[in-house]
């Protein structure tokens, strides 16, 4: 089924403890579309960059099966760059240099075929365009809609967040945002009070911790895979997303036991991304070498009571 | 089989933001050995209190099956006492005072029948004391030891600490501890440096985040079970080993499979600690009441990749 994805496509300078990257090809769209592309090749892509972005690159997505109609490109301007240092912990950042750029009068148009996708992944972006996507779709009530979002919104736009994530399914959020957005601290709690918002499923990201997807009372927990060396963090919640959304797009089932499946899946791309700068592990992937992964994620957790 | 719990049976007064108790029964043998009791009822204690400790207390041990041959009360003394504050977010936390009393001269001299003992727990002490009973058994290689430490005896003790570390097969300790242990980061890179300091296994405790355990490449994660409140965090640690090791000494079976099910347990008793202030949770518990939320640790993480 189709997976229309939202969000930046960017150029981002790196720095952490083991080394870095300057401007490269990021941003969530980025990150979540070529998760996602091991999954579907039903991919519409809305976004927006500048005449400096590298026409290769894009013919990279198109030949993974990304639609790239939806992406504008605008002339005379630049593509949105983010520059940021991680501090040694590798989870927490300093943020250099936030370029808008192009990004500074986004104002997204769904081309025609768009307005039909079955899935909806709207990565972090202001409230307002995220809405402007969701109110062009042709069945908002039929499609099934993500949205990812950070504590700078709950800051400065709480309210119109909150209009829109009382449109989506599933809100994915780390767990200090869920702490934030719900002013209660246990996590339990963090997801009763947001399902009262709107969400029927909530996602919270640990990072190294794992993730947990919540739904009416359920609760699965999906550990992050122990990795010997972690070089770059930027876009593993990106591609999270984007596996997680790619699962349940070449699926197209969206019980309880598939999300689980999904949010499996949407870990182990993740572990991919955190291996090596940028996007270099996320271009390199296979089947063969997902699902490999996916059984070390089986055995982390796999034991029986007798 | 039998199973030696060593370390300390203290006074507590715990301020949480969620309340407060004063001068409770507490320490990491009383715990231990609580946990421990509710799977087997062959446990040999070796601590100190002082003539001020209540005997009810003790009494309520021996009715579980804990033999107290080795609790020297020490006449015209005090018991241990400690006061601490916790944070808001439950985890960090201030000392507010720590009255050794009896602990300062604690010489622990093992009753001859102990020294057989097949499973042994030895909680977070001064790894002096840690030592003198492992001279003491007569088959060191026979019986299966675990160890528990603390930051505060690497910043003091570093180096009789591993004297010690290297003598056992079990070392749990948590994550920040791991790192200052193998000043590696990673906990994969962790466990690798430590497993070379002699314990075959070992258990990284992350609290709200869970435990794994480490074996020679092998990895199992068990999660915490989330929980819509928690009260109190004392003890949770000494919780979680006395469990894992009550069900190792209850089953006499060391095999990694066997472990992951003890680390289950383990998490399990712990879960139960945490709902309430010092012991009283865990004091209340049956078969049952186990039972039914490991099945919740089994529901938490279980999928099924088709």
């Amino acid at each position: 089924m189709s997976l229309l994805t939202v969000g930046t496509v960017a150029f981002d300078s790196i720095e952490t403890p083991f080394g870095g990257v300057d401007k490269v090809v990021g941003g969530a769209c980025t990150y979540i579309s070529w998760a996602a592309s091991y999954f579907t090749d039903e991919i519409n892509l809305v976004s927006i960059v500048g005449e400096d972005f590298p026409s290769s690159e894009l013919k990279q997505l198109e030949d993974r099966g990304v639609d790239l109609e939806g992406l504008e490109i605008k002339k005379n301007a630049k593509t949105f760059f983010w520059a940021g240092k991680y501090h040694d912990n590798m989870i927490s950042r300093d943020t250099i240099t936030t370029d808008l750029n192009v990004l500074d009068d986004f104002d997204p148009v769904l081309p025609e075929k768009y307005k039909r996708s079955d899935f909806v992944m709207l990565g972090n972006l202001t409230p307002t365009i995220q809405d402007q996507v969701l109110v062009q779709l042709n069945d908002t009530e039929g499609a099934f809609v993500a949205l990812d979002t950070m504590n700078f919104w709950m800051d400065i736009a709480m309210e119109k967040l909150k209009e829109v994530i009382s449109k989506v399914d599933v809100l994915i959020i780390n767990d200090e945002e869920a702490r934030q957005l719900s002013e209660e601290f246990s996590l339990v709690g963090a997801a009763k009070a947001i399902h009262k918002m709107g969400p029927e499923y909530l996602i919270i990201k640990k990072g190294e911790h794992g993730a947990m997807l919540f739904h009416s009372g359920d609760i699965f927990f999906a550990p992050a895979l122990p990795l010997k060396e972690v070089k770059d963090p930027t876009g593993a919640g990106d591609t999270f997303a984007g596996g997680f959304m790619g699962y349940l797009a070449k699926t197209g089932d969206t019980s309880f036991d598939n999300m689980k499946r999904a949010l499996i899946y949407g870990s182990t791309m993740a572990s991919f991304c955190v291996q090596e700068f940028g996007l270099d592990n996320l271009k390199d992937l296979n089947d063969t070498k997902i699902n490999e992964r996916v059984k070390r994620f089986s055995d982390l957790v796999s034991f029986d009571i007798v």
